[in-house]
């Protein structure tokens, strides 16, 4: 059963990686696109596929699939004209197209070739069909290298078989982990790409080349920003509901007022409603546009300011329960279609969440942690150990804690260039970015009113002054690469 | 049965790919070195091993291998001091080291710590055994990409752990197929090494990046400048074969006057010999070196010189096949030790070569042909597709045409920095090569007099100007970027 019509609640069930960490482990993901196109431009594109090496790293395996890829050249000028390529993320390729403005309004002024590539594994470029994850040694090819390999390949195979795009220039654009793939692209794969713009792309949310409490302090400051009063209540909140919540009573108690679908009977439901909200909270951050926006859920403008606005005096107890049930009430009911809240869903998954779930567990490992005291969460320190043996129960592999920096370059990406790296500094997420300009060409934008890779999303006349001034710069940035290649 | 007391016999065994290319299939390979310690130099080094992830880029499979390496630290600053990196080729790392004398003849001036770093699946860094050759499915797992990413993680590993490692600047050195890793090792790991040095690296010996007649032609012309009628000769010299041989009487008259061990009784075995005289003349290119000299067979300095030396007049039918034999004799017999000539054992091989011809029939795929125009080889065209075919019955394995090409940037290098790429030019690999400079730091050198990577090898009184001046150019590039550290 489940408690709302639109499937925009998976995003909620996605925050955590499912079955692998414990209720209280503090693991932020990617917002996941709703399951439907977002804005109402109506772009038009054609559906295309190619043939692709699942292993382009080994030859025993010589099976292939089919990569999904969307083109759109009603824009294009076929005599030097540009190529807009979107590395894609994890999930469907279409959720993208409508969630990335930026390259529908630029694209015509660069008279540009405009290619949406799918991730393999998501949407509907699956190598071993959407059963895979039932086998994980069929999930062995869905890695970020494999991924790159893919792009490089195909945008070869465009470039030899599109009349007039031999020579032109590339531009991988891409937001979150899709921004990540588009900086990844540049630095390993120069000779395919002339330039990166990496939106919201924490590509530094490694090891310990970021503080691992820096996501939790942003969630945080984001709320502190509203009211002190609404942070001290959610940082109270935890022990109050482990609290109230130790006695059937209290459990009847919260279930009631949060109007949970199904209430909470033990303990362990306990821990897992508060990983829920837990994910609320952080998930708000990343969403705190300054326009009613509906990117994981429809939501007011500044969301956050809405969700304080029941927080903001000092509450104990039962009415803090009371208080916070009316904050959350703002991300789920918006639109006043929610009937009630499911928490128990969490433990459940959508494919792409699970898959995500296993690069998490082989090459993604970012290590979060929270402390309680510089932000409000409940403390929950780094344990690669215990999150290495989690991912062995799921999926009977271990990850590597520092391949990803071996092979993407850490922090001495010097030697790479035409990078534009632009971060929202409301996103939780701007920590683990790029954030000082490291050369004249490894450019870091900072977005100090943008949330999660809000510039890459259409032009509103609601756009903050600053979101405005980045997209000017990145359009800047783009001529000049391309004037000069 | 084999004719020969020494081990070298096998590298002449190993210039065609095992049972994947016919007889007359042009196919060069990188010289191997001799199966023991060429120079009198008694270096001392520490044996030690490293784990390795069997592969690096997935991870279904976590099985580790020991990766054997060599450390010298006995010219090492601690405070500052380079580490001097061999990527080490398709063979036993403990041949390079006595045969990479650069290396110890200039890590004493700059305090650098020499490592030799063994290529996975070759000597003694074997993931699976030196039977993994027998199942296909075990050898998935060479491919220069692993390779790279061995060194890479063997580099973070020891910077980690060597005290006063942390900071010290990598330099990449290698020679060959070992030269092609430092380059490509640069290009994809700039973060893990500061400069590469690749000597004799045709790292463009893919595709249609260089003709596939070049290497022929410049065979061909390390004969010419000895003598034109020795070229006539050797290209007559195929028709006068076949056509001798193709009686019984004609190929027992082959068979003595080459002192072959187990003489000619079919036109397959003469195939067999025609093929294993193309190899002899190939690999005369490749060592044509002005000192007597022990990397493939001991020769005399100019070993070409005295093989043209009895085929310096026009010579036909059964005279010319007597002077053949005295020519090839040279190569053969130059210490007086053989006894015969084995033929028949070019269609077998050593596991190293065998490993290497899985590595062309996966990645490694140069196409390579001949005209008997511009060449002296009987005429052979390169045609992909029946190489991949001969590659499917070989290793049930089809190659990739271009991946190499992709992955590794093709003549796209220019955002790459910090290489060397010394070519010598009686070396037929150098047609392949980086022969001009592509920036102030992408610094290509010429030796005139060079056969393949001369100057990687000790200084010796014989060397000719150009060698030395080549290897003073290189040290000083070398401590010009160390100094710029």
């Amino acid at each position: 059963m489940r408690p709302f019509d639109k499937p925009s609640m998976v995003i909620l069930e996605s925050f955590r990686i499912p079955g692998v960490v414990d209720s209280y482990t503090f693991q932020p993901r990617f917002p996941r696109h709703r399951n439907q196109h977002t804005q109402t431009n109506n772009h038009t594109y054609k559906t295309l596929f190619f043939s692709q090496s699942v292993d382009h790293f080994g030859y025993s395996n010589q099976d292939k699939f089919q990569e999904r890829y969307l083109l759109a050249d009603q824009y294009w000028n076929k005599n030097g004209g540009p190529i807009f390529f979107y590395t894609g993320n994890e999930g469907d390729i279409t959720m993208f197209v409508d969630n990335t403005g930026f390259i529908w309004d630029t694209a015509p002024e660069f008279n540009a070739l405009i290619i949406f590539a799918e991730h393999r594994y998501y949407g509907e470029s699956l190598p071993y069909g959407a059963s895979a994850f039932k086998n994980p040694s069929k999930l062995n090819y869905l890695t970020s290298e494999q991924a790159l390999a893919d792009y490089a390949s195909l945008i070869l195979h465009l470039k030899a078989t599109i009349p007039g795009a031999a020579n032109s220039p590339v531009i991988a654009i891409g937001g979150s982990y899709g921004g990540m793939l588009a900086a990844w692209f540049r630095i390993k794969y120069p000779n395919v790409v002339d330039g990166a713009f990496a939106a919201s792309a924490p590509i530094w949310q490694f090891g310990n080349l970021t503080k691992c409490d820096a996501y939790a302090e942003t969630v945080t400051a984001d709320f502190q920003r509203e009211s002190s009063d609404c942070v001290e209540n959610i940082r109270n909140s935890w022990k109050t509901i482990e609290s109230i919540g130790s006695t059937d009573e209290g459990r009847a108690f919260i279930s009631s007022t949060f109007r949970l679908c199904s209430p909470l009977t033990s303990p362990t439901d306990l821990d897992t409603f508060m990983a829920w909200l837990n994910e609320v909270w952080g998930n708000l951050a990343m969403v705190d546009y300054p326009m009613a926006a509906d990117f994981l859920e429809p939501l007011p403008a500044w969301p956050i300011k809405s969700v304080c606005m029941p927080l903001s005096k000092p509450y104990t107890g039962k009415t803090l329960i009371q208080q916070l049930a009316l904050g959350a009430d703002v991300y789920f009911n918006y639109t006043g279609q929610a009937k009630c809240l499911n928490t128990s869903q969490t433990a459940t998954s959508t494919l792409g969440d699970l898959l995500w779930s296993y690069q998490a567990c082989t090459e993604m490992v970012m290590p979060f942690c929270t402390n309680g005291v510089t932000d409000m969460f409940p403390p929950s320190p780094w344990n690669f150990t215990a999150y290495s043996d989690m991912c062995y129960q799921q999926w009977k592999v271990r990850p590597s804690e520092d391949w990803v920096m071996t092979y993407y370059w850490g922090q001495n990406i010097t030697d790479a260039s035409n990078i534009i790296f632009s971060n929202g500094l409301l996103d939780p997420w701007h920590s683990g970015g790029v954030l000082k300009s490291l050369s004249g060409s490894l450019i870091a934008i900072q977005i100090p009113d943008g949330a999660h890779h809000l510039d890459l999303r259409s032009e509103t006349l609601q756009d903050p002054p600053d979101v405005i001034a980045a997209r000017e710069t990145e359009r800047n940035i783009l001529r000049n690469w391309l004037n000069n290649n």
